[in-house]
């Protein structure tokens, strides 16, 4: 008799060591670019001050671009944007984009950001920080979210940026998708 | 007799494989907020260059502020602080502070910042490097700690911002409590 | 008959249970300094625009030198750098390297950066994001790879410089030694 048991004992012993494997790797399987465990669209809208209009403008040059090449390389600007859950810019802003973007190509337009999301909402409170760069010529580009704050307490992720509308130098909106990765 | 000796295999089984999976979830718990791997405060001493002072100034604008609005938008601070245990200045100092910040909001005064804390000490040697928004106004605000080096080696965490003083635009002091969550 | 076959079922529980638990803290040590997951060895190329090499030049200086000291403190330069896998100026780059840097002693050169190393091969697709605290003086430092895109999805790690090379101020080479210890 003893010998069945040890063997039925065995075969749960290498399908609970195989299944507690499997699951470790599923643990890194956690994170798969397709399954955020919290995601959200907001968008990102820009009014650059032209030195007139302070009311208005949400974003200030304040390092001028160089003169290596024609496309603002070097151009440095400060921004308190609002963040909405639609394309319109005069909806309820949902969290501030505070932070800095710079031009850095010298044949083409192209960014690199970094800057944290506010959120002081009935939906939440706290911070994502955010950094990466802009590569404005492809459709869509990943920045990393590299720590939150609050309601997003040490999370991790990627923000996908899209261009969604482009008013001369005056405004831009970009749509941000917003995936975390890591939540606690 | 096989059944009995099955049946407590399975019960060890299920105790097994169901404290298998709690403390799979319990590991997720290790990033409870009152709860660091690490923990220690210290105080960041800004004093801002103002053309003649080499000697005893810290840090220094390296883009002056825009016109839009009265609160310094866009001024732009390199800085190199002293870092104490204390809130004396002159205390020694256990850590440099090295990064900028700059101020973003047009109504009021806001920064944003992103530094190294560089430590070097017997205590300590290695770096933890932070960025996030500095909402002024409030009385406790969170930045995130995205990575270390040397003894703080791939670690993640929290500093929390008080302002501790502030002295006109020449000196100001912020106690920053760091609570690491994520220690190896 | 009973009793050894649980006797033998209760060792072999124990070694099971001890097993996982060596595991799990196997896990912890994944992050070990000295076995990243994935490792390589880059070049990065800084030629500094001064006034007319357009065609060659890669960054420019968006912020010049404070007044703080003779260190060039608080000089900001934007670049949008070549990534070699030699140290060959003129070798294909492998990736760019976009961001800027600061100097912030006053009385020796020291630097900060912030960028993103981005990668548009056949070997790689992705980008991965950089900050920290360059001490020149040192013959070796560490800075915090804080997150990735693409084929670095969620990737963390450290990245050593070494400064490879100094031409004055127009050029200078750093060997980038880019080790992750969290790949997915």
């Amino acid at each position: 008799m003893r010998s069945p048991v040890v063997k039925s004992c065995c075969v749960l012993f290498l399908i609970l060591f195989l299944s507690r494997h499997y699951s470790v790797s599923a643990t890194k399987k956690i994170l798969n670019p397709k399954k955020p465990c919290k995601r959200f669209i907001l968008y990102y809208h820009d009014i650059l001050f032209d030195g007139n209009d302070v009311a208005n403008a949400t974003s200030a040059a304040t390092a001028n671009a160089t003169k290596l090449g024609n496309t603002d390389f070097g151009k440095l600007v400060v921004f308190d944007d609002p963040m909405t859950k639609d394309q319109h810019l005069l909806s309820h802003p949902v969290a501030r984009a505070q932070g800095f973007y710079f031009y850095d190509m010298k044949t083409t337009y192209n960014a690199w950001f970094a800057y944290t999301l506010v959120f002081n909402s009935s939906d939440y409170k706290g911070t994502l920080n955010i950094m990466g760069a802009d590569m404005m010529r492809e459709k869509a580009r990943d920045l990393s979210i590299v720590g939150g704050t609050g309601d997003f307490f040490m999370t991790r992720g990627i923000v996908t940026f899209q261009t969604d509308t482009q008013e001369g130098t005056k405004y831009f909106r970009l749509k941000m998708d917003i995936k975390l990765y890591e939540c606690y």
